[in-house]
């Protein structure tokens, strides 16, 4: 028997899909999982899709690879991932490749790819976005690890990946933990957008007085012009939609508390440690965190607050549409920051163009605008900021008097727009003259004598606040 | 000779002030340090100020302690404080304290507690606010660990402490690291404080048009009122300051790149592993990252915006007064959520009136308004969030209309306010009836089929979006 191109161990669904993905594009694909009944059952359900070869143990799965070895896991990231590399490594020879395709904290992907680095193995932890649907049809794929592992690997992930214009949604993202940590800032970027669309609905109802279903039209109009993509397409979709129990708006019978798993909170937290601002997606994480919170909403039900009343007419939906492209593009520019500060942390050399590239097709938040940020980059790679582009300054430009607006109508009539807000904040903090942090800087050095430097000349100093207030070089 | 009730190790400013501060209570205070230069300077210089015993080798600080021992270590936060664990431990006995009065995380507080535990050492994780002033004439102490130790200790603790109303500022605050975490939660609202009063100060400036010593003005007339504390204070003797090189206005000679030690992003990294939000604290960290990024900021300068004009008269800083007043109401709240989080996932039986109390004096966000705190939760120890108290509900009732007039106006004249307008965003999202958190579970169900809960009835439930969208039980 022909030995298999690639292994995937795992076979709960994403790892049953990525198989079968593998598979229909012509690929051997070998099979194991931990209970043998998943692997059967996909071979007796799927198996006219392609080449299988089912194997029950570790060692008929290795035997069962080409050399070099390419052994994806699919597994639930945390301790699982480390329990299956412990027991497939050591049955590996130096060149075979692990790939990881859950998502792993970076940290994690860094240190077990150092660790099997060290064994000769490549660990090629992979960002792999688009959801059981994407894994089957074409996810978009985020694979770090070495160059060399790519130049094997590459190609097989390139003919699963979706393509866009005939572009694979899968490239390099460099060395190490690089492709998870695309992922995560990915991810987190989602959350923003997700977030940016929830108060554009919320406005639109609760200022301009419209219903679900109209919303929903105004959705499908936004997804004919620049903000066409993936989830304002579903936004109109969800929003028409009516519940067949009860022939309300399938929303409103929908408990508004939001969930969510780790990557958009690593995400803000890696932030943190790079110093990078992402409050974009810091607010949509808490906002999640708030509807969370029954207890605090059910005490603070009742507080005093504007009613609100539909004062907004038929202009306002355009005023929320030039609001959410606004916001959509400091989120964007946020998370971009994001990748630029880890790659420089880690010495990962991201083509940050690429990263847009790869994110058209597959994946959750693949959108039209993405073009606009490879463009972007390719004509400035070491841009500081994605704002400062000829075409986002211009949309910012154009945008703002709405914007503008409709945060101001939000804080009228209460309706929680912390997104917007914090966007707009961050807009007006970045072209800012001044900052009030001259300040902050005054009250730590009265307070701690933590110094400050000065706008004219160059040093540190310190003003002898409790004393005569001469100022002391520091 | 009288064996020292207490010994310093790490004679630093902060070390030294403290050392003082025993030894003025009438405590024998034993000095050690990693170089003698300065054991030897502090003795020179204040040795008539008490009983200090000054000694050279771990050896001799020791025996110079009474026993049980009580042994205060004020080293750099990190791998220092790991080293002079590791040298003191050893010589050591059941029952003796080691006091760390750094700012540890907590969670490198709650390691070390464990492993000295074992050895039948109490480890004291302790939290000290103040600056070198507080430190010397009265700081805010926040202790963790055994409330054996406490006992032992707590009243040595309590003499040096700040006094308010005869109360002292320190108290007991629970087990292992709860000392740390409280402190650090401290600073995260320190922070929040910090970036309301400078969003107040910018907006005087940037939408009334007032100077620098005008404003001065209106910061000690709030200092009169509600606002009382220390950092109002400050501001008005930094606002009021003149540079005398320039004969500029001081503020506007400092740089306004403002910078940050690790407590403040801890907050919020600690913040998202607890599921609390936080927006007010975090936008205040980010506020600070973002003032710091030179070259961001150096790129955007210029990008379109309103110019900003004195539009608004004299009743603007009355408004102002109340939406500072809201806001500072809003990140107290989700700095006390977060503590009570904290205390539920650690066991940690916080007190958090008493933390309240403990912050009057001594600390830099000391404050009238604190008494407030310490009442609500007195008067109801289980309450959800602090929002609905009494007081504050009135008060943030009162202040809402004009909270909102202040966000629209910064929104309209691009005045940045991160911090107000995300306390306002979180105070409509929990007191709003519903969310659009209801559409995001929606979305997640489409794309991710990650199912949702439905208002009317228990279940989790899933729509067949790809099919005929009936719905089924997950």
């Amino acid at each position: 028997m022909d030995k298999a191109q690639i292994g995937v161990t795992g076979l709960a669904v994403m790892g049953r899909n990525l198989a079968r993905n593998f598979a229909r594009h012509g690929h051997t694909v070998a099979l194991h999982n931990r209970t043998t009944a998943k692997t059967k059952a996909l071979v007796e359900e799927f198996g006219d899709e392609g080449a299988f070869v089912a194997t029950e143990t570790a060692a008929e799965f290795v035997a069962a690879l080409e050399r070099p070895r390419r052994l994806m896991i699919m597994v639930k990231a945390g301790p699982a991932t480390d329990a299956v590399i412990a027991e497939f490594a050591p049955l590996l020879e130096p060149g075979d490749m692990i790939i990881d395709g859950g998502n792993a904290h970076f940290a994690d992907t860094r240190r077990r790819e150092k660790a099997l680095r060290e064994q000769g193995i490549h660990f090629v932890g992979t960002g792999v976005s688009g959801g059981e649907e994407g894994a089957l049809n074409g996810p978009s794929i985020m694979p770090g690890g070495s160059a060399e592992s790519y130049e094997s690997l590459g190609p097989l992930l390139e003919d699963i990946a979706a393509k866009v214009d005939g572009v694979p949604c899968a490239t390099h993202v460099g060395p190490d933990g690089a492709g998870h940590f695309v992922k995560m800032v990915h991810n987190g970027i989602e959350y923003a957008d997700m977030q940016l669309i929830a108060e554009s609905y919320d406005l639109l109802r609760g200022a301009a007085g419209l219903e679900p279903a109209e919303i929903a039209e105004v959705f499908r109009t936004w997804n004919t012009g620049r903000l066409e993509s993936y989830l304002i397409e579903i936004t109109a979709e969800v929003l028409a939609h009516t519940d067949a129990a009860t022939g309300r708006p399938f929303v409103d019978v929908v408990l508004d508390q939001a969930e969510q798993k780790g990557t958009g909170r690593w995400t803000v937290q890696t932030a943190l440690d790079l110093g990078v601002p992402v409050g974009g997606i810091a607010e949509a994480v808490f906002a999640r965190s708030v509807s969370g919170h029954a207890d605090l909403r059910k005490a603070a039900h009742g507080l005093p607050g504007p009613a609100r009343r539909a004062t907004e007419g038929s202009g306002f939906a355009d005023q929320v549409e030039r609001a959410l492209y606004a916001s959509k593009i400091i989120a964007y520019a946020q998370g971009f920051h994001e990748i630029a500060a880890g790659s420089a942390e880690y010495g990962w050399d991201v083509d940050l163009g690429a990263m847009a590239t790869i994110w058209r097709g597959g994946c959750i938040i693949r959108a039209r605008f993405l073009n606009r940020i490879t463009d972007a980059y390719r004509a400035d790679p070491a841009m500081a900021t994605l704002l400062t582009d000829d075409h986002f300054a211009q949309a910012l430009g154009d945008a703002q008097d709405a914007w503008r607006e409709v945060v101001a109508t939000a804080a009228r009539l209460g309706v929680p727009t912390p997104g917007f807000s914090s966007a707009l904040a961050y807009y007006d903090s970045l072209r800012a003259d001044r900052l009030p942090a001259a300040l902050t800087q005054g009250q730590r050095d009265f307070f701690g004598a933590h110094t400050y430097r000065r706008t004219d000349r160059d040093g540190a100093f310190h003003t002898l606040w409790a004393g005569d207030r001469t100022e002391a070089d520091a």
